[in-house]
């Protein structure tokens, strides 16, 4: 061996079992195991079960975190928490409880809760990691990306691909929450990030708050595409996606499904994908983001994916099933289906006081790496 | 909380600390990171200098494999362990030190031996994980994919896309040994795998020891497609890339530079990448593989990349530069350039014994990944 | 000679000229240019001139059609000439007048104006070529597509690709015209075309008046995708581009510059392409529509573009540069621009009195022929 | 009107005629239609049977050129025919006797003879046009493109994507021809080319005649791709296919039959597509070749296909069938396929005298242009 001197201990740790698939134990096997060791090598056929299983059997497990539990520590965190240059942001995010305490919703995916003081600006900073912005409630921050302000208002989408200079702005006399989603913990496992600091201050016209961003001004009109602005290279140009526009969007499906005519995913169950307005596909490339409208009392079918969700309840209230688990959910709740866990949803049927009337799921998942790469796949189990 | 016993100790561990960029510890502070465990939260703040580095920094490390320590232990592994359903292959993987004794010669990439004796059969499966064989030296195995046996010699690179039925059958008097590469690490982290048995013995005709493949009579002439074949999908099919072919392509490269004319990658430095002839893309949709050829006496530059490469020497000898290590290598050694780590090589100036008089160098990496999601980047700090 | 008696003449016809690059005249050169007659032949060095020339040379010419003549005589179409199965549209085409006569307002796009009668049927049919609607004024026609009506009105943009039923309907007490455009001198100068007959009546669902059709409904939302609705094909699954998005999206445009941000193509020159919201891709396979707003009183830079040009004034009036020619043009006008050909546009400085106070121009193209192709070109003399 | 003085008669000529779909003559129609034909104008209901017919109807028609007419005529023009700067090539080209005597093989593509002298040069020029070269007999000449000498010989396929400077050498004490096939007739229709005539003479490296050119060294190997080289844009950068490797390939493709495995197109007829190696795409973005082999004594299927081919005999014989045409073809015949024509050939049971005993026929055609734009259609009438 070359770089480890004999005395280092080695990581491998490779034992003898008699069982079926495995060579016979014996001392030779014995020697063999231990030159392995020394040497840096493990066996396929000690670990072929973990490696290549049948079908994805995540390292994550199905967890559901309160938002009532939630957001009192987000504002505690205002209280003894500064926002500023090293720290950057006052986020705090979700652990997976079977990822070992690290901040990984998903094996892929990291989901927190952002928190902006009154007057607090988050400071200027860019990174390879594609990230959104999703608001469940309050409004009163406007994210500045590429010296762009962009208003946050409940049931906004705010996606913003990587390597954008962005920063945040509380314009206003209010705390304001939200969540964040991106893809930092497969850029870690994958090993791609990159990250760079910004300006220490934003300029004044930045620190305006206009009603709609310039992105929208380009890009928000429907099969409209401004012919001055670039061809668009990796992700979104639209830097928000309107809650008018994605509730009218949901009730124009559940109203054709009403009138007979194709529509919705399932009988009452309808569902848009955020896309980039340049291309028509994932509104990040590395981030699939939807919004789900389930009619009181529907039941929906279970379904299975490779790869992982994380829902948040923006509306309503109805239970929910992930694998083994189930969860009665209501507005703000937070949840992870991982990859080929079966995942279904049923509202619930009395009288919801949400404002659609309605169970509104908003879902942000990993599908995109699988499908640039022809690793996706899904299954409806019982269709 | 709602899955978690309060008796269950929480995976998750914060510690107040005073640094730059850090709320001021308190025992109000404490009392918050309390909080945070009980509820599964992390703050970004404790995270992000591991999490989003200026530029990747692996948890792997460069380290070398001998092909002379491997080789005997391989051998060894053929008298002791049997090959048959269940083990699957006798196949033994490089593990890299800092990966926690995992199998994984880089995090998204595995790089094994593997070892068929006389007359045996490795049994029929499939699975998502794309792969491929290189051997390096040694003949006498068919790989039998899709029931098309296609024979093995030194020098020659033999992919295999994922989902395709394969096995191996050794149709000799003699043992032989080969690399196997896969994307195993990267599907087992991404949560993608899928696998299946195939039948439990191949028949006659797949015992057959034919000198080309089906797939090299269709798919193996310079610019031609056979018009009966589907379009393809994901991954080549053409299952053998032939030495003398990559061989002459190395040499035109060195020739066209001899005679004044562009060819090669930079000076005395040849190299060719395995496509898909269907596509003209990387030869497997998570895998690139190429072969460089360096002139004698030859300093290539440093070059940084993201993603993971591992290289085998296929013929001569030189010394080898991956960020703070080196080595000076010869046939059948085995390294890995982790993401972003600088690497160079120099090639033995003397009178080389290799077949070319240069130093050969099969490498294949983890590239395609990237290039996909738009996250691919170099840098050649030098130039 | 094969297939043609020595007494059939042939199409060909040869002169020998005493001229740079031509063969000198001689008795023996006649003799061979009877035998290239004879043989069904034509040599390259007789023909280089016209076939190959430096730029393209348009066998179009520049020319204006005025609405206010074509108008009445859609009027007394609409009086004389019955709409049916076999004639099938009260469309009357442009033609260019270097074409021969032919309804080709360029060598690959047809433009007509349609007319329909209060209470009638165009009647249902489909085929290959990619069509569109366009409103300069009025409104009380139904567009059937795939047996969902689609309102029009002044200023909708209505595109329709190939392939699709369709029929048309005028459920009010007025008459109605529009323009419609097509691919149909393309497709039949390339020999692509296939047509069907439909069915003979609309069902009493598809006589209905909504305000809205079922396409905008699911596809008529920035930036969202039903996740219900098949990938997309070939061409837009979006049936209406409304006014009122695009007006607005145009005087975004205006504003963002008047605030010194990027935005319109050149000072004062807004403009937006209809794109298909599947794709991100020009609206129809062979055809690019476009609606550019010019603020009062600006000259636009000359530019010059391989493939031919339609536009129509929506609104204002203005001096329009085509080659040599020059028209001041006003509502409703048309104008075609053939290859190549230098075109620039000055608006009407004083008080228009159009609705956007500006003159606002729809234009459709062949350019996605081209882009296809890699035959695409452009190029501003004076920039 | 605007440009035409009412003195100049219209080249739109209508006339009423009592039939199905046409409105009812009348003194009012035959005065509306004078006001179109003075408005430039012609109504989609007189002309909609020709322009929207049910399925593709040629303007060219079924036609064979024999290689004993051509290569006669060639070889006179060798004699009387210089060759140089405004002629350019000594091309003569096949008119189809449908398409008005112009140098049209089809309504979209060319096909000539070309003919050079012992040393002439064909001058450097370049062209948006797509071009190839194909040998059916002898050797000497060099095809020089973007200065790199391409040897020409019998069986050889040597395409040159628009825009590559090129011209051609005959280093020999002998003549030489070969057929031209270039998309000259739809960049003409289409109104999409240019031209820049190149340098006056080539340089003495250029006038080298090496046996394999360097775009060969550098692409020419199967699955290969040369690391240096760019990854290409319009048309491929392998500008020689060999007929070494074409034979093998179809040789192979029936060698695969006889053993009972696919590979073939359909009993007995073997076929390949020349393509880019960098994207695994047609070798012209507007044009395709293939190179077919029929056994001895096979009949193929009728196929129609949307857009035009032209074949030529490379060996053997055999009795082709285009639509209602029938010939007896041999060694070096041309003929046409016109649009959804149907097309099938039999090969000449006996003894054939060819190198192959087969039937090999060259085919180039349009079918990139219709498979860019969504076009494309077969049908096999009898399968």
């Amino acid at each position: 061996m070359t770089q480890r001197s004999d005395a280092t201990p080695s990581p491998v740790h490779l034992e003898a079992v008699d069982a079926p698939g495995q060579p016979t134990p014996s001392a030779a096997l014995d020697e063999l195991y231990r030159s392995f060791e020394k040497e840096l090598l493990v066996p396929l056929w000690t670990e072929i079960g973990d490696l290549m299983p049948a079908h994805p059997q995540s390292k994550a497990q199905p967890h559901l975190w309160r938002w009532n539990d939630l957001l009192p520590l987000a504002e505690r965190a205002g209280e003894l928490v500064p926002v500023g240059r090293g720290g950057e942001r006052r986020a705090i995010a979700l652990a997976n409880p079977s990822l070992g305490g690290r901040p990984f919703v998903a094996p892929t995916l990291w989901a927190a809760i952002q928190y902006l003081m009154p007057g607090e600006d988050a400071p200027e900073h860019r990174h390879t990691q594609h990230a959104f912005r999703f608001v469940v409630e309050g409004e009163g921050v406007w994210t500045v990306v590429g010296q762009d302000p962009v208003p946050m208002r409940r049931g906004d989408f705010l996606p913003q691909a990587g390597w954008n200079w962005h920063a945040h702005h509380n314009a206003t006399e209010k705390p304001m929450a939200w969540i964040d989603g991106l893809d930092i913990p497969f850029q870690y496992s994958a090993e791609a990030p990159f990250f760079e600091f910004g300006r220490e201050r934003l300029s004044d016209a930045e620190h305006g708050t206009p009603d709609r961003s310039r992105s929208e001004r380009l890009w928000g009109h429907p099969g409209l595409r401004p012919l001055a602005s670039p061809a668009g290279g990796r992700g979104t140009p639209l830097l928000a996606y309107r809650w008018e526009h994605t509730n009218r969007a949901l009730a124009d499906q559940l109203e054709l499904e009403a009138e007979g005519h194709p529509g919705t995913v399932e009988p009452g169950h309808a569902a848009v994908r955020f896309c980039d307005p340049s291309t028509g596909s994932d509104v990040l490339p590395t981030i699939r983001a939807e919004m789900h409208r389930i009619r009181p009392g529907v039941q929906t079918q279970p379904v299975q994916e490779v790869g992982a969700s994380v829902y948040q309840v923006f509306d309503g209230s109805g239970t929910v099933t992930v694998g083994s688990q189930r969860w009665t959910v209501t507005r703000g709740d937070l949840f992870v289906v991982p990859s080929w866990q079966p995942f279904s949803v049923r509202s619930e049927a009395g009288s919801s006081d949400s404002d659609s009337g309605s169970l509104d799921l908003f879902r942000f998942s990993d599908s995109p790496i699988f499908e640039a790469l022809g690793l996706h796949r899904t299954h409806e189990p019982t269709r």
